[in-house]
């Protein structure tokens, strides 16, 4: 047995200097920029408000193209979709795995969108990774640090749910997980958290916008669908969210919520999707940003920059 | 001994019967109209939206005519201040009481701005109701069931702002005893909840806006001065009280912040008031709402009323 | 108006002094002794352990005497019951009022049992402070700073509920408004918090009793029946607070639960009570308190003390 | 394409009725019994009440072996001690690793202990399973289901925490990722909920050891060190545990707690240990349960089981 208890020690002491006087990555900047993520064309971050858009979970081919062809159309920037889910319950549907990323890869082969969706075992990356433009991390994987290292050494942008009871620390924790092997394109997603009360699933915390613009260059996501639990709610949460200087909005959106197999009760509808949409753009013009802002004219030019970081 | 058993049995299935089977003041309304309450000239409800601005706590003569003037020429409809402030500590400054009234009286004659003051104590009461065009009730006395009948009796619109760990049913339930003593002006005031979550002093729940506004006629107005603590998270946090559909704000404002009694941290400067209620404005307009609306003239007309609640 | 700026900042330079450098009056001590609190022989804190117990509302004489009787022989050594109720709705039962007041005073009379029981209202002070031993201030009313006052200038013996979101800390602050009026009897009462666990009504907080005891050397109480507001679960958290260190327990009992107006699920019955007090005596004896000590006898003895508050 | 809408929502259907008609696992039983686990002799469940003790980190092999011995002298029942530390920052220490269950191997071999110890990631599985004889996922994982899944898979005894804002409906679920592997032996533990609170870490949630204990036949352990964060709390805390009916305590040890890489504030010393102990068993005589009951003798004798579940 060769471990010294000096070595753990010093070991420990450069780990706490470290995380104590380096500047984390999430809060490091160049000259001040925020960060702006490419992905196909498509900007998110600085002034490119984003709206992500898409069913809760990949049903069947007709379910997901006529959800991507609509979105597509109100002017969504990405598509999301669901092909693994987590689910509280073992005996509950866990989604359709593969057949739903082949799914997907159908949608942004006919729409052009680029594809989000969930990885939520390392056994699964290869795969994911296949189809996936953005992989989304969970809530509840939010500290699942051989996940979070698995995107981190991906290289492919990463849209991170906040767990339902973590704290903007541990969020920005979590992000230099991903950070630190190397991958810079995480987006924050905030998504409601966990209190006492109890009139609705989730309490959004919009404050979580502007704080956390304070604390890193990092864009930061807002998904009203989840939080609210009800359709009714997420136009009103999506306007707030947009005016409190988020980054862009990840919705819910289905042909016909009710025959949805997942939280249909909280997906907007395919035909009243445009509708929310211009609502969207004007309330993020409040903000000074514009939704879609990019496009593939835009990718020739460099990445605009917002203003220094506070 | 003449309490019967039975009696009170009774007495108890009455209660219940009244409470289960019998609509709440606060949810009945008469065809669908939404309550817009008259103040002296302004409106708050429907499509007005009401700019509530003023310092914390009244401090000096100075500092109330100094803001009170700077928050009328910017477009407040309303101007608030603290005489009696309840405190966690008893060693705390308790407020200037009965000066602090007067200075206010002297704010409204030189502005023509309505008071909001909040009432702590049934004994003060006669002294309040003086000044007060409305009767502010705190965070901490939502459930001081004594005083919630008291300004139900005085009939003065009353702004009643939800505990810090209320939910939704009880903030309801404590308009209605306001409402049960014949006082039908009471407008209802998030503002901020405890949460785990300590990078902020409290979480502002937007949620409650929309949801409130569902199983109530009342007015909904969002406090985000106290929610966030921080001059710096007011602005985002008002414009998506307003994008979600807010009736109104009350904010604080002081000429010199940093010289302020309590919570100088969380006080808009006089000279930035101007900028901000421009950007309130356009954000309230995002949900179909005016800043101001009412006025002198508007008192002749009959009140407008919202489309029928669902 | 001659309200000068300089002297209310000094004014408040001098209170945060007070609050910041004077230690405060729950936690100053002579010779580290604890408060133990003398009521008609009873002895509360240090190493007697108090079993306050009785009825949730007093319904009828029969229902008071038959309980006040049951845990008058099973060992209690206060009786509670509640005259003024506090009630979410105000179309509920609030209670029997004076009538109760009489029912209890009759109860005392029989049983030598003294009396504990709610104050909601400065103005029914006078009714409720010729019945009560003990002036209890609940949850919803722990900030409510007249009240406080009032039971403070009473001088008599105050059980202080803690808010059910009330941190420890505002806690120990509403019991020195009482303490500031010159009344030195004043017993904390952890009644359970609201978190985000709806299996329960309320979540226990244990964690509460050893850090209240390192802070203050007041009394420390529990309420197991509002907090776990089921039986079932009122023995095992009564032996976990005991356990834990509390100097007492205030809990619900009824002849008939099923019956009861208020809270039925909750009551402990009457014929299982004697059983119940022997478990808790034991758990007490693991924490170094006897329950019942001090009684009749003890009065003439002076008071014991707990060695020094570390 | 193949994928039918009809396939999916069939299989829908069918999950959803076996989750809500089919009894779940962690219910059911065979005549009422209770779990009751057997480790190497020891008895977890029923009537014998487990001691957990050891280092929160293996640092070193003195450290090790050092808190080894003292809690096996002192009569503990296992030897926690964690080789894989999940880590809120990327930056801090995370364990030892391999080295660390090595280490964990020799305190086995030497103390007769059985071992508790974390798995973090399933990349590690083999070499954990080659030193764990219960495998501990963390509250950060208990919604990992790849993670439960391996550990269903691997067929040996699991101490699963509850996630720190977790409902108890959660982690039941949770551990029925695990039962439904095949997995019987699965213990439940609570640490400590997030709460508004922040005079300590966690809340810890004694209700929930009453509650589950109806809910499920499957032992309910506590973590008190976790939950306080301050040593001072953990003998209050397992004592008042321990009368409410937990099946056994999981606590951090250390031989000189002041230079502990991690957590030193919350581990007792080796040498209060046995005092301890001693506490715990008179707490747990409260509640029925025998301290270390089972032993080598006992694995001869069929196991003992509790009265038929409510």
């Amino acid at each position: 047995m060769t471990v010294m208890k000096g070595t753990a020690v010093e070991e420990e002491a450069l780990a706490i200097a470290t995380a104590e006087t380096c500047p984390l990555a999430s809060a490091q900047t160049t000259a001040g920029r925020r960060t702006v993520i490419e992905i196909d064309g498509r900007r998110v971050g600085g002034e490119s408000f984003a709206l992500i858009a898409g069913p809760c979970t990949i049903e069947t081919r007709e379910q997901t193209m006529q959800t991507a062809r609509a979105v597509r159309d109100a002017g969504a920037t990405l598509l999301r979709g669901g092909a693994y889910k987590p689910r509280t319950s073992p005996y509950a549907f866990q989604g359709l795995g593969q057949e739903g990323l082949r799914l997907l890869a159908e949608a942004k082969a006919e729409t052009g969108l680029p594809v989000v969706t969930e990885l939520l075992d390392v056994a699964d990356a290869e795969a994911v990774l296949e189809v996936a433009d953005v992989v989304q991390i969970g809530a509840r994987n939010m500290q699942n640090y051989a996940l979070l290292a698995e995107v981190g050494r991906a290289g492919r942008p990463v849209l991170l749910k906040r767990g339902l009871s973590s704290t903007l620390e541990e969020l920005l924790m979590a992000a230099e997980y991903v950070l630190k092997e190397g991958n810079p394109d995480v987006m924050l997603c905030e998504r409601g958290i966990r209190t006492f009360e109890n009139a609705y699933r989730f309490t959004l915390d919009l404050t979580a916008v502007p704080v956390l613009k304070e604390r890193t260059h990092l864009p930061v996501i807002v998904d009203p669908s989840h939080a609210a639990g009800r359709r009714e709610l997420v136009t009103p949460l999506s306007l707030a969210a947009a005016a409190a200087g988020a980054d862009g909005l990840i919705v819910e959106v289905h042909p016909n919520p009710a025959e949805a197999i997942c939280d249909g009760p909280q997906q907007l509808r395919c035909d009243e999707f445009a509708q929310y949409a211009l609502a969207v753009e004007r309330a993020a013009a409040l903000a000074g940003k514009t939704l879609g802002a990019g496009g593939s004219v835009a990718v020739a030019s460099p990445p605009e920059r917002e203003p220094a970081l506070a």
